[in-house]
């Protein structure tokens, strides 16, 4: 079998005024799609973080992934490799969607790959992975600080008449009444049973609250964790962090780097867990011998595709770190995608991340995919077991080419809203 | 797709009197072969070391396995782990073939289920793995001290008419004479380019006096190891090894534990390799924080699989290990399940231990499997390639019965020409 084509579709969904530590979400966020079709006019799809440079580095991929064998990754890894290494292109960037170039490129070619080998053969992703610790995946809630609004268009009418998750999707979240009616809204529609909130935004008081008042509505057994993003002092996570032991399931990136990790991690009783300081293979060897986290969030995306996540997984499992999983807002491929390895990896037994309920637009045939009492249950259907809607796709294409975003920069966002902020890598 | 049966077939395969540090090798070699069937008539098949508590355990595995989905290896393991960890098996004894059962046990299940799915699938088990990183394996020349005779039944005649490699291996090989000759006509015959001699066995001076004769014969161009099978002392070690650096690709095992791995390791500016120090996933922490070895030999029949080999290759890529593979005595199975695994495997790029030129029994359909000019080509024939040969199969299996073995011991073969020999852990 020979990869024919390589279809590249850069897409903007709609996306509501989420805060971080880098800003604010933009009316949209930006995917792009890659469709493989092989020469039995078989095709697979994959869905990764968007952005003009993931679009040209994807153009030049195609020329190496097009006439390639869709069994024979290794080898496609290592042309890809040299490829772009020869141009410097696995620099790394200091914010955290700013990865390599390399892996994030060959996540998209080899979910894609794996798809359209399992469309082809009549078995799973999951299957191509190891098979099926379990059939039902967990996710957690996922909460912001957010602005009024949904996303979209500037001239976007907010719905009136929604109520449920519709309802409280579009309000501002912007205290710990906020946050736990957010909560309980989200966790209403989809049945989480874990929730995390993003941090890192507000003064630690308001973020702090917010997980106490969290613990207070929910009780003791749902777990939390609260993601400061990495913009708080060692001093400011050791003091904040004292009054989350015993409340916190973990604490994601209360500092910036390993050394400053563990060095909360020293101080507290609370796991730590990352998806900042140790983001890559090349991280770990620091990792391990710094002690710089309990847990590792994993994203396929990010650590160069699903097979090299089931291998972080047994890096995890063997020396002593648990294993979550990270979210970026997305669509149902990287959900069908995300689950297939969650289902696949004895020890991903987190509930992993997924913005999933914040989004409104799908690009896969019958709309948004079901999570339900927390859980997505993969299906019998071969590949990801999702198909593209190629309407859908095209109307997502056009509101890319209509919003006029080409990259990702959550700070201008957010200056639209407070001119004078900045991003600060120590915040607080 | 189902398992509806699992057929276990120990058989004993005719071996050599080849010397190790545990004693000598037996007239038969022990070897198990499984065989799965699935509800659509197809059958995947494996071959692991053999023993009665290995037949014993299969047995009880087949309750377990039968019944079971073959791409559900990940289950399949956890209930096997459930079965096996509840009346202790996994523990571990010294001598480097006795390793825990579980991972044994669940590597013949899942080479025979790669298979099974590779020929229902019609793609190949290195597909399975991540697709071919190379087509041709590299093998290494293993030779060993040894004595007179090809094995077999006792009355067996040597072939007095036997020349070239044919030849060679009925011939005794005591001293660095005998180990160059071995080695000239192993590799005119298979066309090696990497020779490892099997150390541990005699004085030190005969073992390293061997090496530096096979670098006189074969030049710097032809990489030369070591392996002292663990029973030479540091002293021992570090001396000795002064006089192989520089010769040496790498020095297996010299010495017992990787404390001691370590400390030579330091002394030396020769590559330390292992398949005996750090021989589990449970080992790498302690491998990694003492520094033991340069190099490991993975062995998927006791690393638990092929998938956790290709795991275990990352570990190595990730915390700068290179990664070499271990051999036992065996046939063309296994062989070929090794083959598949060194074609997927990015880094597994030193040339492969192998017992097979010493084997004159098969297993397969067509016979011995070619090795040409070092390297064993898989083919593209579906999962490992190869088929059972029944009536070798029937045949070989008569020999288990006939030979009265049920497990290895090189000590007891050994006292058959030193009555007074005994194992020890360090000799010299």
């Amino acid at each position: 079998m020979r990869i024919t084509d390589m279809h590249i579709t850069p897409i903007a969904i709609t996306d509501p005024p989420l805060r971080n530590a880098a800003g604010l979400h933009a009316p949209y966020a930006l995917r792009t799609i890659v469709e493989l079709v092989s020469d039995n006019g078989i095709s697979g799809i994959s869905e990764i973080p968007g952005s003009q440079a993931v679009t040209d580095a994807l153009i030049e991929a195609r020329e190496v992934v097009v006439g390639h064998d869709p069994f024979a990754l290794n080898h496609l890894l290592h042309l890809l490799e040299q490829r772009f290494r020869s141009h410097g292109a696995d620099a790394r960037g200091q914010a955290p969607w700013d990865q390599r170039r390399l892996v994030h490129i060959f996540s998209a070619v080899e979910v894609a790959c794996l798809d359209l080998l399992g469309k082809d053969m009549g078995c799973r992703v999951v299957d191509l992975l190891g098979g099926p610790a379990r059939e039902r995946v967990p996710f957690s809630a996922y909460l912001f600080f957010k602005h009024e609004g949904a996303g979209g268009p500037l001239e976007f009418d907010l719905d009136a008449n929604a109520d449920g998750w519709a309802q409280a999707r579009q309000v501002s979240a912007l205290d710990p009444e906020g946050i736990v009616a957010q909560a309980s809204a989200m966790c209403d529609e989809f049945g989480f049973q874990s929730i995390k909130l993003k941090g890192g935004t507000l003064d630690p008081a308001i973020e702090v609250g917010s997980i106490l008042a969290l613990r207070e509505a929910f009780g003791p057994d749902t777990p939390l964790r609260l993601d400061p993003n990495a913009v708080w002092a060692v001093d400011t996570a050791i003091n904040w962090g004292k009054k989350m032991e015993g409340v916190l399931e973990y604490y994601e990136d209360p500092v910036r780097g390993q050394e400053a990790m563990a060095e909360v991690r020293q101080a507290l009783s609370i796991p730590l867990a990352t998806n900042m300081c140790t983001t890559s293979f090349e991280d770990l060897p620091a990792s391990i011998r710094l002690g710089s986290e309990d847990i590792i969030l994993a994203d396929h995306h990010y650590w160069g595709g699903l097979r090299a996540s089931v291998e972080l997984g047994r890096i995890c499992r063997t020396f002593g770190r648990g294993l979550s999983m990270h979210s970026n807002s997305h669509l149902g491929i990287s959900l069908a995608a995300m689950a297939h390895l969650g289902a696949a990896v004895p020890n991903l037994t987190y509930a992993l991340d997924t913005h999933y309920p914040w989004q409104s637009d799908e690009v896969v045939v019958g709309g948004q995919l079901p999570i339900e009492e927390g859980y997505y249950e993969i299906t019998n259907a071969p590949g990801l077991g999702v198909e593209l809607d190629r309407e859908a796709l095209a109307r997502l294409h056009s509101s890319y080419l209509d919003c006029g975003l080409k990259n990702r920069n959550d700070e201008i966002e957010m200056q639209k809203i407070e001119p004078d902020w900045t991003f600060k890598p120590t915040r607080w």
